[in-house]
């Protein structure tokens, strides 16, 4: 499993106040501190705050500064695909669109767009009509995306399936359909596309957040998933990754297998 | 999934030398720490140091002062039949017999047993031939062992499948075959037998071993696990393994769903 930064977020605070007065020292921090911990990409998203009509200079914004800081590829994270677009031509690196979903005229914008930039892109398990309650709904709407990005002759090995994850103290029925999920999607084509969740979720609101999230990362993994957008900057959950790496026969064992995987992704 | 304290057993420095002097306060202290500590059955093991021909008494005894400190069930842990019998004959609950692998004549000594004195059983997807190398072949011998069940009438379901876990850091490749073992024998019939590992194995010889089997036990409990013969006072195990129940929707979200999962079983 490859970790996507998610610091870089103006739902954060620090990235907030440097995207409003366009003071790029937190972004460069950010960016530094989440490569060396072992983030294989960094997520972008200028938050919120920023009213719709700024948020195409915003995202060109933020991407140049993030690119300042470090070489690692990116996730441009917006629900406006014309934001997206800014931020994909001037990636430096082939980058990741978060997100699309499972609805017609969004996949009709997004899955074009990917393929001339030669991006990868995050497909979510849910459509007009929301977040679906079981796995089989949300293994439905996956085939739609799959299909559609093969309609558009888009790679679907570039494809990323997030299931949607929900928090535990509210939604707690969801975990066990979003394992079936990720063990479901793989069998839908082949090459299978792959699969991501956004691991925060999962602990929004619970009183022990890092032993949530580490714990049910691990989970996913032995159902198969490939990536997450999480705290890479989160030491026990790198080293909970780096494990399950191992016991998953992903990475050679060694006494120093935790160092070894921070030091090949930094 | 549940935990098997793994603790009264003679591999022990402590236990070896209470079974040899007859001594009971370790078996004491352990007996009630498991239990303390979130355990529902205890692991008991006279060990390797005990002469063949003194396993019966010594396991008639182990039993008697295990059972003195703790009301918990037993899970009798030896390759000598008759000191299973013995010790089946004298415990004040159901036990569960540890273990029998896929070879003729042990299934036929120990599925009469198990049923006369209705106690589960452990059953090891390996024969003759030692432990096999893949998922498929694992899963063809735990058909073996469901099919010599089913023969004796013994209940499917109080069969729990043992995958075999070997070290990660000398049979790293059987770690991803354990996990699709534990997928698959649930589907080899209905009821479908229940799982088990020896989860301390993984970690054999390996530095940060606690890290290495609590990540196992949750990636197998996303696979399916059912119980564990493990260490019951690691308290980070126990923490990722209330974690792991929460997230399967196994018990229900309460902000100190650890401390509760711990008084549920003590």
């Amino acid at each position: 499993m490859i970790i996507i930064g998610e610091r870089i977020n103006g739902m954060f605070k620090d990235i907030a106040q440097a995207v409003k007065n366009k003071d790029p020292k937190a972004v460069h921090e950010w960016a530094q501190k989440q490569q060396a911990n072992g983030a294989a990409y960094l997520d972008i998203n200028v938050g919120p705050a920023v009213p719709m009509a700024e948020r195409v200079e915003a995202m060109k914004w933020l991407v140049e500064v993030t690119q300042e800081a470090s070489d690692l590829p990116l996730c441009l994270d917006s629900t406006n695909y014309d934001a997206i677009e800014a931020g994909l031509k001037i990636c430096k690196r082939p980058a990741m669109i978060n997100s699309v979903p499972a609805e017609q005229p969004k996949m009709d914008r997004v899955f074009p767009m990917a393929k001339e930039y030669g991006a990868e892109v995050i497909g979510l398990a849910m459509n007009e009509e929301g977040i679906p309650k079981d796995a089989e709904s949300r293994v439905a709407l996956a085939m739609e995306l799959v299909a559609n990005a093969d309609a558009y002759e888009f790679p679907i090995d570039s494809l990323y399936i997030d299931p949607l994850v929900l928090p535990c103290n509210v939604g707690q029925d969801h975990g066990p359909e979003v394992l079936k999920t990720l063990q479901q999607v793989k069998l839908l084509s082949d090459p299978a596309p792959k699969t991501v969740v956004g691991l925060s979720n999962i602990s929004q609101g619970t009183k022990d957040r890092e032993l949530i999230n580490r714990t049910f990362a691990v989970m996913a993994m032995a159902c198969g998933l490939d990536a997450a957008i999480a705290d890479a900057c989160d030491d026990e959950f790198i080293s909970a990754v780096a494990t399950a790496r191992i016991l998953l026969n992903m990475d050679i064992y060694c006494d120093s297998y935790v160092d070894v995987f921070r030091q090949q992704n930094a």
